[in-house]
Parts: C-alpha cells; structure tokens; sequence
C-alpha cells in the first residue's frame, strides 16, 4: 500500500509544522488541545504509513463535515448504551470517528486486562480514518488488537451491479519482535481512498477493481466514484474479483462479516442503510482486544510467532520481486522515514488546505504559503 | 462451491447407505458407534453441502491414516492442557480431526454459554474435513460460531515462490431467519481439495490460481499437487491472486492469521513446519463460539441481520446472473436436495470404497458392488 515516492505535483511537509497545523485545525473547530491532538494523530499516522488516501488528504472532508454540513459533531459525548464484563455497545451521538473510536478500543483495552478479551461495537460514528491506528493502541498494550468498520455502500455482492456492502476493512495487530504484525485490509479489492488518489492524479484504474451500473468493467476513476456517491449502481468488486472463479464471494463474505459485527452487534444501520438519514453519517465500529495469555505463556507465544515471521521473511523470492513482507513492516518503515523527512502532499491537497486556513482565521504555515516563484 | 450435477463418470449413492458404510469403516477401525457416528456425520455433511473434495473421496485417505500410516491414532484422548474461563488449548495427542475438533467445540460452547465467550486453540490434531461443520455445531446453539485451521504448506506469500502457509480456511457461522449465515473460505484463491479434483477430472486450472517452482503460473493439476507434495516450491496463490494488484497481500495476511490462531496459540507447529516430523500429522486449530446476547437482545439482533441478507438477496442481479447468493445457501439447499436423492461419487472414489471394504472385511454394500454390465 501507499507509494515513498512522492509523484510530480507533490509537496514534502515538514511532519512536526504538519502536525501543528492539523492540530490547530481541530482546536479552532472547538475540540481540546488533548482530543485534537488524539484526532491529528490518527490523520496523520495515515501519511506516516503511506496510506495518502487516508490522510491529511481527507482534511477538507472533515472540516467540511464539522462545519457546513455538521455530520461529526464537536460537542458530542458518546455513551456506553449496553455493557458485560467482555463486551460493550457505544453510542457515539455523531462524535468524530477517530475519538469515539480512540475511547472505544481504550474500553475494549480495560476489559481485555480484566477480563481477558474486549469487545466494542460502536454505533452513530463518522469514519475513523485508518483501522490501523486502533489495532496499534492493542498492540501497544501487549494485547491482540482487532477493528472493523461499516462504511457507505461501495462493493457490489456477487452475481449483483449495486453497492450494498461498504468496503469494510478488518485490521488485526498482533506484537511480534522486532516489530508487530499489522494487517489492515478492505473487503473490496481495494479500498474507495485508492480510487480517489487515481482520480485526483487522473490515471486509470486496473481491469478487475471496479465494475459500472451494468455490471460491466469499468477503469474510470471518476465515473466509478460518481457512481457510488450518486447511488447508481455499480461499484467496487469484492476481494477476488467478479464472480466466483478466484472466489469473489469470499471478499463479498467478509465484507458482510464486518457489517454483522460492526452494524449488527451495535444496533445501528447496515452499510446500504448508512444514509437512509443524509444529515448523519452512522459509521458503525467493532472492536476487539485480547490478552494472548489466555493461550498460555505470552513471551513463547509472541516469539514463536515472531520465528515465523522471520521464515516468511527468508522464503525464496519469485523471480524479479525484492523482498517477502510481512504485514505491517512498509508502514512501519515508512513511519520512520517520514517522521524524519516530512510527508507528501499533492499541490490540490495543499490548496484544500490553504482554504481551511483561511475558513479559520489561522495562520498559514510556511509549507502552505503559495509557493516562491 | 461444489457442484449440484454430477459429471459422467459418477454414480449417485443412496445417503442412507453411504453413512451406514462410512460408520461401519471407523467401527471396523476400532471406534465406538457413537464416535464413528461423529466423524462419519462430518465427513458426509461435505457431499451433503455439494463440497467434494472434503467428502466421501477422502475416506480412502483417513482408511490410510488410522492403518498402515498410524498418522491418526483412535485410541488418542485429547487433554485440556491449558484453560481459563472463556479459552483452553487443547493437546489431541494425534486424535482423528473430527473428533478432536467436535469436542473442542463443545468446550468452546460451554464456555460461551456460561461467559459469553469460548476459544478453544488445538495442536496435535489431523485434518478435520470441512470447517462449516464445527460453526455449525455452535449455531444450533444460537450462538456465533467460528473456527479456522492450519494445513500442509500450500500457500505462497505474495512475491515468493515457495508455499510455507496453509490453506487456512476461515469459517463463520451466524444464526440467521430462514437459514443461517455459513461462510467457509480457504485464504488461497481455492482449497487444495478443488485441485485434487481438477485433478481426477483431467481438467486444467485456470490461470490465477496456482504457480509452479519457477513462480510461473501453472494450469496442470497433476504437478501442482506434486509440488506441493514434494515440497519443491510452487503452490496455490492467496486469495487476491499473484503480487498486489488485485491485493493477493490479503490473503497471504489472513492465512498468516489463521496460522497465528491455530499454531501460535496452541503451541503447535506452524504450516511450514507441520510436516517436520512425517509420522504426525501435526494440524492445529481453533474454535470460537459467542453468545451474541453480550451486544443486547439476541431477537433483535436475528432480526436485523436477516433483514440484512433479505436485502442482499434481493439487490438487482448483473447482466446473465440468475441469483445473488447469501453464504451457506448452496450448501442447505443442496443437503435437503442430497439427503433425499443421494450423494454423487465419482468411479475412482468408488474402487477406492471397495479397496476399503476388503482391507477391513467389511461385506459391500449394493451402491460399490461392481457396475451391473
């Protein structure tokens, strides 16, 4: 996922004044500096990771979303509705995704310490940016970490030409030596954020991402994401394709797993009913922590695993690949890499970020000062 | 999955017939009626489902493992070696894999029903037919059920060349009105079982599914059942196919996963090392049951995921499609069709059912006696 490279239209941003600037974002959309320090975090661990479809990219999307058309609401207190020793069911009254979610994997982290494995559905949230970050908080903890989310409807279920599913993306992290295990998948084949960096760099898609409103391949960026906003038809094909000769319907199965879990398990709607109501969001979450002690003695158990991990690692590579990875280890990598050198960003982005400033009256840091001719 | 017509060169065997035979073949092996009941109800639940390659076609592989090979041991008693409230692993001491597996899950079923949760981790154990059984088993419960396992090296991580994962089938199980939700899903692109049979067909693969030694993708059946045999490097791809394009990382990560469930929690051997001691078979596990009752009322929650499948059910289907499917339907519709009309066996399954039946002196029944000319 993600490219280090940089493209043509591209800009570094110093991490640090990015940071600050992301944060002062939030601070004068009325959060705390401590909530908006949690939100910038989760936004910019996405560039870290570079994962740039989810990151300060989206920025104009949330500002938009807590101001004009007030979907995440800056005053919202989200609630515990529901609750078991091992298990929860929040309400996050339209929170921002990213600190309902922050607040939901630390509760499913009490319980796991307690009780040995948490669960937390969350209902009435926004999209909470990269499902990484959360399994990371898990696996911070020495716990295994797990998260979902439902999103609006994007892929299309087998033998079907309408969105019913969102991309729905299961993460897992698990700590391992030298570094955790971090999976964070989309359902889809790829997630609606790929399709958005190929539009806004206006490059085709691959055959066999996406299909239009006759079921038919499309690599139009543009129209497949007009289609999905427009509710038309057609959409992302499911993880392995269409149809069911590389098993389409097991990407189709998992994606409507995650919606069981994350719609089902916390009351609210199922993706194709995220936007019966236009005024809210209603994301829905799943959480999980666990203590992998309740297998037995944690340091064998994380080193064995580790010791796989490393066999992966030296598997014989095919003919003209690099490097075997393992899930986890490019944005990893990348984190320390851009913590150091500063993240990209595209020169539409950096507009989108000068109008936010000026929507706040903030100052414009140097990176989004037009550029010296 | 599966196919409901058989192909020429098969013969329709009456179910009641073939599950008296198939008992009769574990008794004969030395189990109690009861325990020969259990595994021969497994295996059969395959053809049931229209899931060949795990059924009936097989036996003459589990004749061979509790005979001359003593991979399988009927005298094992599998031991709880490790447990807490809501987990245990479980050592089957070389038990057949039906019935280490049936007992893990009952475990794993009482533990949810006396604390929400149950997750049961299985080291050596042997193949255990077909996941969907076990999540059906906590279904019935009205609980959601889940179990996954390790398997022979068969998977090839994304940009190598050499299979060192498991097919690593994940299944789930959801109660559901009027059927419940089965998913059952190897994590490569197809289960070795669906090569197995391509393979006594003498049929090609299709391009996608499997690579050979070199990392060239490879059609003949034949060879890569040998390469996988001899472990001299190709396999099957993971689910998304070869390299990234269409996010074949995924499936190489949840086959990781499953690895990490089943061999880093019971203390098991991982997949690319389930052989390194050829006299055991050395397959892990693992089971999970939950009481879904621990996200509010289990009613509701029924309710509103089968208003779910409903809808899915009924999106509009793509051009030359006749039906969009909810996972677990073909295999209900084919076990009602199939326990009334019969299971299909194929003439090379059927001289190995006679082969067993002399090795055990068993009498033959009508549907292996030789074809009326």
């Amino acid at each position: 996922m993600g490219n280090a490279t940089p493209q043509t239209g591209y800009r570094i941003l110093p991490f640090g004044e990015a940071q600050d600037f992301v944060r002062a974002v939030f601070v004068a959309h009325g959060y705390s500096p401590e909530d908006a320090a949690d939100i910038a975090d989760v936004i910019l661990r996405a560039d870290l990771y570079g994962i740039e479809s989810h990151g300060i990219q989206r920025l104009m999307r949330y500002h938009k979303a807590l101001g004009e058309t007030r979907i995440a609401r800056v005053d919202a207190v989200p609630d515990t509705v529901f609750e078991t020793s091992v298990s929860a069911v929040v309400d996050a009254h339209d929170a921002i995704g990213q600190l309902a979610s922050i607040r939901a994997m630390r509760l499913a982290i009490r319980k796991a310490k307690r009780s040995g494995i948490g669960m937390v559905a969350v209902r009435a949230s926004n999209h909470y940016g990269i499902a990484g970050y959360y399994v990371r908080m898990a696996v911070e903890q020495d716990l295994l970490g797990a998260c979902m989310t439902n999103s609006e409807p994007i892929l299309v279920p087998t033998f079907a030409r309408k969105a019913m599913i969102g991309s729905n993306p299961i993460a897992v992290g698990m700590p391992a030596d030298p570094t955790p295990f971090l999976f964070d998948a989309a359902t889809t084949v790829v997630p609606r954020g790929r399709i958005e960096v190929h539009a806004k760099r206006g490059v085709p898609l691959p055959e066999g991402w996406a299909i239009d409103e006759t079921g038919a391949v499309c690599t139009d960026p543009r129209r497949i994401l007009d289609a999905i906003l427009m509710r038309r038809g057609g959409g992302l094909l499911p993880l392995g394709g269409a149809g069911e000769e590389f098993s389409g319907h097991k990407g189709y199965g998992l994606g409507l797993l995650v919606d069981l879990l994350a719609s089902g398990f916390s009351g609210g709607p199922f993706s194709n009913h995220k936007k019966d109501d236009p005024k809210k969001a209603n994301t829905t979450h799943f959480f999980l922590a666990m203590d992998y002690g309740l297998f037995g003695g944690k340091p064998e158990i994380r080193a064995r695993f580790s010791r796989f991990r490393q066999e992966l690692r030296e598997t014989p590579r095919a003919a003209g690949c690099d490097r075997v990875w393992i899930h986890g280890e490019k944005e990893l990598e990348s984190e320390a890499r851009r913590r150091r050198e500063g993240i990209p960003a595209n020169e539409r982005t950096l507009d989108e970020l000068r109008r936010i400033a000026a929507d706040l009256g903030l100052p414009r840091p140097a990176f989004i000062a037009p550029s010296p001719a």
